[in-house]
């Protein structure tokens, strides 16, 4: 595996330049405050990985720059949307250690600044005067909130399985990286094979890239993340790691009922966490779900074959690479 | 003024059926419980003006009546979703006397599902399969948040002037109505002239029909309304009729200062909210609130001669009875 990153972005930089002036147009606001706030929410949010994936995919067929460009940054503003409303949600105070908009707005102004970044995501999505784009647009937007609905009525409780996780999680995560390469091998005018094969490409990359999100959760603590080890478990949140560990302990086991209590909301001490946390690191289930988002990138691997292009099939590879090795 | 609300309904009946139809459907949801809340909510809310105002729209050109009713599904569940995020922000706990979604669901939930119901109307306009219709969606959907956003910063101040009010109308209600009647226009295959004059009364009616609201919030109690008179003032939102109340108060008189307490939030005793209501009832400004309301009311019937239908003419001039006539 080459870790590549530095060259699939400096290909890609002046693309990846015009998505990031159409996320400041997009950003403007006619309230000063307000629109300087978004304009740093936009600008400072996350690697644009989904705008990459979405540019490859188009690059991988015959482009259409300005419509992929378009579609990249309406994406990314689906994205920095669904992040808006999923801080809301938690009333987390902090994202990759910077402050949320909830630290300096009321609850009703962040969720209305999540409306009107899901508006403008849509906007763009229809400035690409493709109906079938804004069609993947809209069920991407609807497969998100069926995710994150789900994480949300299916909290605190140990017992569950793994199709229900994975069901949540391509809803939340995957289904925007599948829409965003979907969108792409449309954009590039790939044919419909291709398009369903770039599709489940995307998802591929996606599943994995949130199953090592949900690792690294387990994994890092203050200073890489932002925010303390074991967040989702704080939040009541089983993910793949936890159900992992959870399969192995015998009901009634003193580590079963300190973790039920947690996942509950019944048991919130930083220190009870932290020795639940060190348990599941100690048992080697981070590494089991590892091996299971490796799959993932692995499935997503052999897709590529379809793409023509040589460079673009190996920008693509580097993607897959990217989603696997992050710190955060 | 003629009274002919049954008329135009009658008439519309088998179209708004079907919308009715469209909307059930795009209220499904995997989870049974809150599927059945969330179809709860798409069916008892609201009389479907919007819907109304789209299918007379297009059926004033040459229709095209599966888009048409498509189409207002959409605006329709743009609507609702609105009111969701707006419920949830005010933390309101009845709508029309109705238990809304906060008194069963966390706030989170209630969230993701006006989210749900975002994409689902995007999703409804994405399936009309024209780029100009999914547009105008679109650009509506950013005005209702730059709206409602306005709404939210600029409360708490007596000192407002009319054009922020309207402007601020404009966005959290007339642009829908506006980009409704647009839409049907671009569906019922209008020249471009009438297209703008079919927005432009789709406007003002809908200014016509904020303004009434909230004369109403100040005339009507919880019997009528399912809450309490005075209940924007409550928020801290002042609207035209207090505005022109306002206008009249010397700055230092105890009626002015009281006022001035209320709407920052420091005065929230409902016998001094009682008290100032019952001043601005006695003071006619809710009358000059309602002239202002019949001008734009004047100005969309004068709009109407675009329309070639006889008949749907018509009907056209209901529904700006309709807005006007309303006791909720």
């Amino acid at each position: 595996m080459r870790v590549t990153t530095a060259d699939v972005f400096e290909a890609m930089q002046d693309d990846l330049d015009r998505v990031e002036r159409r996320l400041l147009e997009a950003a403007q606001i006619d309230f000063p405050i307000v629109s300087r706030m978004i304009q740093d929410l936009v600008t400072t949010s996350g690697k644009r990985l989904r705008p990459l994936l979405l540019l490859l995919a188009a690059k991988a067929f015959t482009y259409d720059r300005d419509r992929a460009v378009t579609a990249a940054a309406g994406v990314e503003l689906l994205h920095t949307a669904s992040l808006v409303h999923d801080d809301s949600i938690d009333m987390a105070a902090l994202r990759r250690g910077q402050p949320t908009l909830n630290t300096h707005l009321s609850s009703g102004a962040v969720i209305l600044i999540g409306d009107f970044l899901f508006a403008q995501s849509a906007i763009l999505a229809a400035a690409t005067e493709s109906t079938r784009v804004v069609s993947i647009f809209a069920s991407s937007l609807g497969s998100i909130c069926d995710g994150q609905l789900r994480e949300t009525l299916e909290a605190h409780r140990v017992d569950q399985d793994r199709e229900s996780y994975e069901r949540r999680i391509f809803g939340k995560t995957a289904s925007l990286f599948a829409g965003a390469a979907e969108m792409g091998a449309v954009i590039g005018g790939a044919p419909n094979d291709a398009v369903q094969e770039m599709r489940s490409f995307g998802g591929d990359i996606g599943m994995a890239f949130q199953i090592v999100d949900d690792v690294l959760d387990l994994r890092e603590g203050t200073q890489t993340l932002g925010k303390p080890a074991g967040n989702d478990l704080r939040q009541g949140v089983v993910t793949l790691p936890t159900m992992i560990f959870a399969s192995g302990l015998p009901a009634g086991s003193p580590a079963r009922d300190t973790l039920e209590a947690i996942v509950a909301g019944d048991e919130l001490r930083d220190d009870a966490i932290g020795a639940i946390v060190a348990e599941i690191r100690a048992s080697g289930a981070l590494e089991k779900a590892e091996e299971i988002a490796a799959e993932y990138s692995e499935s997503a691997r052999s897709r590529i074959s379809i793409v023509p292009d040589n460079e673009t099939r190996e920008y693509l590879d580097d993607v897959v690479d990217l989603t696997l090795i992050r710190t955060y």
